[in-house]
Formats: C-alpha cells, sequence, structure tokens
C-alpha cells in the first residue's frame, strides 16, 4: 500500500479516465457517485477524493468538455443556416442525458458557472462576428446580449416549460434573430 | 372526531386559506409540508390529502396565484417601456423566494405545466398586440415565439448562469426585440 511517485502523464491519464468513465455513466442515465467512478475508471478512490471536492465537480467538467465536442460551430457561409443548426444542436444536446445532467446540478454547486458561461457565449459569438464581416448584419461591439436572445429559448422551453422546441420554433426564432441584427438605415 | 358536512363555500374558503398559507411560507423561505401547511392555515390534514395528491401542486398553485397578482401588464402606450417594465418585475420575480419555489419543483411532478405556460404566454402578447394596433410594429398572428424570445434570458439567466439580469442587460434585450418587430418594407 506504500504509494509511489508515477511519472508527470500519470495525472493527465486520470483525468482522462475519470471523465470518459463520467461522460459514459452520464450517457447510460447511470447515477454517477466517487465509488462508481473510481470502479469504473480505474483510477484510485483516493486520487478522486484529492482531486475532486464532490461528484457535481466532475459531472460538470465531463458535461464542459463533451459540450464542446458535441457543439461544432458551422460555417457555411450565411448566418440564418449557421444559427439554425447550431440551435437544433444545442437543443438536441440539451436534452441528452449528458446535457440534462450538466443543467441539473444545483447552482450552489458550480461556483464558477458564470465564467463557464461567459467563455460559451463568447465562442458561439464567432457566428455572428463571421456574419457582421460578409455584411449579412449589423456590425456590433457587444454580442453576448444577440447570443443570449438566440440560444435562451432553447434553455427556457427544455427547463421551464417542460417541452423542447420543434424544429419550426427554432427557424422562427432564428428569423426573428436575423431581423433584430438586419443592417438598416436608422432614422436618427 | 365525527366528520361534518360542510356549507359550499367552505371549500373554497379551505383552498384559499392554504394557499395563502403555502405563499406566506415561500415568501420567508421556509419549507412546505402537507403537515406544515395544515398547522398554518388551520384546515384539516386529511382535507389536504383529500384536495391535493403532493405538496408540489400547492405550491404550484399559490406560485401561480402570485405571478398573476405580481405581474400587472404595464400599458404606457409604447411598447419599449411596457416591455422594459414587464421583465424589470419577471426578473425580480423570478429570483423571490416565490418564483424559485415554483421553479424548483421537477418538471415531473408538474403534468400541465405546458398549459400553464401557453396561459402566460398569451397573456403578455396582450403587450405586442396593442403595440401592432398602434402600428410601432409589425402585425403578427403568432406572438408565442416573440414572447418567449422577450422572457426567456431572464429565465436562463437565473436558471442556468446563475446570475440575474442587470436593468441595462435588459434594457439592451427589450431595443433587440423591439428592432426584430419593427415595420419595415421586406424586400420580396
Amino acid at each position: 500500500m506504500a504509494t509511489v511517485k508515477r511519472p508527470g502523464g500519470r495525472t493527465a491519464r486520470n483525468r482522462d479516465a475519470v471523465l470518459a468513465a463520467a461522460r459514459a455513466l452520464l450517457e447510460q442515465g447511470r447515477e454517477v457517485t466517487l465509488q462508481v467512478l473510481a470502479a469504473e475508471s480505474g483510477v484510485h478512490l483516493s486520487t478522486l477524493y484529492r482531486n475532486w471536492s464532490a461528484e457535481e465537480d466532475i459531472i460538470r467538467e465531463a458535461a464542459l468538455a463533451a459540450s464542446d465536442s458535441n457543439l461544432p460551430l458551422p460555417d457555411t457561409g450565411r448566418l440564418s443556416t449557421d444559427l439554425t443548426r447550431f440551435l437544433l444542436k444545442l437543443r438536441d444536446y440539451v436534452r441528452s442525458p449528458l446535457g440534462r445532467a450538466l443543467l441539473s446540478i444545483p447552482l450552489s454547486a458550480t461556483a464558477n458557472r458564470a465564467d463557464y458561461w461567459a467563455g460559451r457565449l463568447r465562442r458561439a459569438a464567432i457566428l455572428f462576428e463571421r456574419a457582421a464581416r460578409r455584411g449579412e448584419i449589423r456590425d456590433n461591439t457587444e454580442w453576448s446580449s444577440v447570443v443570449v436572445a438566440a440560444i435562451s429559448p432553447i434553455y427556457f422551453h427544455e427547463m421551464v416549460v417542460g417541452t423542447s422546441m420543434t424544429n419550426q420554433q427554432i427557424r422562427r426564432h432564428v428569423d426573428l434573430i436575423i431581423v433584430a441584427c438586419r443592417p438598416v438605415a436608422r432614422d436618427s
């Protein structure tokens, strides 16, 4: 039972193994506990305790890593197509076991959730920045409020109303957002 | 302990007493259980069991009744002012103990949540219908998607990001919604 110094790559491999195990459990709809994670990942329970204070931290990291890989930013050369594809994927992610798991983590358990979201919003803003460069929409120095307006109905339907947005509802919402961003001569 | 037939108004009075007790408990941030509700409202526990299957039903009814009274529809004659006032009030309601209690009820426990929301959306659409009649915005046969776009960021910030929208964020969002609804000559 003597502990042995392990080479540097060990920590990263442990981390990857634990996050992969967490993701697999979530996708199967199984409960994620530190004990089960240790068994499934082959990482010692003591190592888990040392690196994460709670299951929630691991679930959040796993869901975060998966959200980046599940949600590529489309680049079709047209904002309405890009945004429609992005929101369809976002809806599917949010209602997946992994997405639901992330949203069901109590807000109190995720201290840096605001930072996480700031990063997510900046990333989605790329769709709008590209469209502005193409002249499709007005330029804007502050895209986060537009991105929030674009993605919020997905979460509202899923978390508050208890339904998923239909494809038609998503397309109608994209039209609304595009009109809101259109370059128009404003009377000043 | 013999039960006695009570006059007809008794049922309604019991209901009001229970909902008022539930609302008071929620506003004080106290836990709502059928036992506590019976004690606070003076209504027999057996009556509570007969009329509601779970605390969640009572919490939902209480929050629903309060949301209608807490959120009057402004009528200032200008959509941007109406919508800003409405969203400021909505934000304050959603982050109140009563609003949080309603949102924390598991979706599975609220079978008719979709109906409830359809009613809420129809009510908020009145703000837009009035503005369309004044010629401020385009006419629309289907306001629910506009209303969803208008209110969703409030819930997204509160439930997902874990922050409340600032007044400035609300004003910026109202501007976006108004632009999206503006009457403009479209190239057809």
